[in-house]
């Protein structure tokens, strides 16, 4: 692939933001890095760890000139941001972002940009950890993960080509869909998990025996709540984002979970059975 | 600790009675090992891989002259054994078992085995993976891991003492508590964890996009499903035996999604960020 982003911007030096510019230094396959955010603090650790080569806070003063520029920020950050880059966007930049849920940004990006949004090319790295910060960042992240871009119709093909190339770099597979589709699977697959495992460990925490509780939290209980200790404001935004297909998500599991009261109240053992034994093969053939 | 037993007696050779046998084995603490239970070729690959000296079927055979009988069956067959061991039951055998629920299995024993239940030392080693069977088995399994014993009123103090002295020799760190308190706290710990998270992969599983979905499950996804994957008969199990407090605990989670949906469907950013950062933080206390 003959990638080479001259000059990147980095609108968000955390875990994603991060990861993407150490992996692309590490390839090679780009020039200066700059890092652009709100938190001086965070940059400024940015800058100490290699992640970004200077810093900015003013948004627009960073992305100036910049060839693409990568919005890393929570979802509900985005809409201001574009405001902030629309009087910077000149002709051959691309915009793209990561996050977790698609339509909404779409909206923003045609909100803010009108026609000039057909510059901005939105996607997903499937990919991070309950960690979050410049601190957690690191080359490999991406390495083996699906990247999913959900162009828009009117995007130009190379922009979409580009930032495709940009994340094959950074070690990611990288596939199409549309946005609407994507936030369907997404609410399953790792909204709703997570919004799960966030009421449950705070569910838990409310009990009076808590403390108790946590103590004889075993492994099981680890790997179900590990996701509870994910960025509050991240998720927040990801869950008003994407509130109606996480809802829809959420009705059919509450349905579910009465379905399993009852057979637990029926003390349905062959029913039960039956629905761990479905889990279970459809869990192994998850191949995970 | 003063620890040897010249005659263990395992019924169920599988990951827990399997992994205590190469514990107490590896240590030099048991003399002879003697698997028992209904699966004939699980015996000969537990006595394949030394876990076990000799295996025989016919429970009460086996346990015919143990020092120490280890119950390591799924709750519902508690019973059964306990039937099959009434008539060998000497004294100076002591009974202890592996059971997630206490309350059951102490029924149980009262029922089968009238004033002689004082021989049985109730317990539960709070650890364990995803992976069942003898080849799960290791010696290192309960290292730094939690036992709770629920003794009896009328338990033997030296026998309590002697089935506390084999489980640290096996690594662990054994507390004692009463069966009742026992059965809440794991409802909430262990017990809803596992439901929840068979309900939602067979959940997912049940999706037209169910390819899709299982295609892009990412790392909190796969981490809150790994216990998905435990084995449904024992599960079944602990479902029926501890219905009650489950059915306590899946009653109240049940009224937390409907507060989760309210808060979706008024779009209450600041509540959801209070509710996840509450959840960070109770999870971060953990110290998992």
């Amino acid at each position: 692939m003959s990638f080479y982003c001259p000059r990147l911007c980095i609108v968000g030096s955390g875990l994603i933001g991060g990861s993407l510019a150490l992996a692309l230094k590490k390839a090679g396959r780009v020039g200066e890095v700059v890092g652009a955010g709100r938190n001086e603090a965070t940059l400024q650790r940015a800058q100490e760890l290699g992640i970004i080569d200077r810093h900015v806070t003013d948004i627009a003063e960073a992305a100036r000139g910049a060839d693409i520029v990568v919005l890393s920020v929570p979802l509900l950050a985005m809409r201001q941001v574009f405001e902030q880059l629309a009087p910077v966007l000149r002709p051959g930049m691309v915009l793209t972002d990561v996050g977790s849920a698609k339509t909404s940004v779409i909206e923003d990006a045609r909100a803010v940009l009108g026609q000039k949004s057909r510059q901005f090319v939105p996607g997903h790295p499937i990919a991070g950890t309950e960690k979050s910060g410049p601190d957690a960042a690191f080359a490999g992240l991406f390495e083996g993960r699906k990247v999913i871009l959900t162009p828009l119709s009117d995007n130009d093909a190379g922009d979409v080509a580009r930032i495709r190339a940009m994340w094959r770099i950074a070690g990611a597979e990288v596939e199409g869909m549309t946005a609407l589709h994507h936030d369907h699977v997404l609410a399953a697959t790792s909204h709703l998990p997570h919004l799960l495992a966030f009421a449950l460990v705070e569910s838990l925490a409310r009990m009076e025996e808590r403390h108790e509780v946590f103590r004889y939290a075993a492994g099981g209980f680890r790997d179900f709540t590990r996701i509870a200790a994910s960025d509050p404001t991240m998720w927040r935004d990801i869950a008003l984002a994407n509130a109606a297909e996480i809802k829809g998500m959420l009705k059919r599991y509450q349905k579910d979970l009465d379905h399993l009261y009852a057979l637990l109240d029926q003390g349905d053992g062959e029913a039960l059975h039956a629905l761990f034994n479905r889990a279970r093969q459809a869990r192994e053939g998850l191949k995970l």
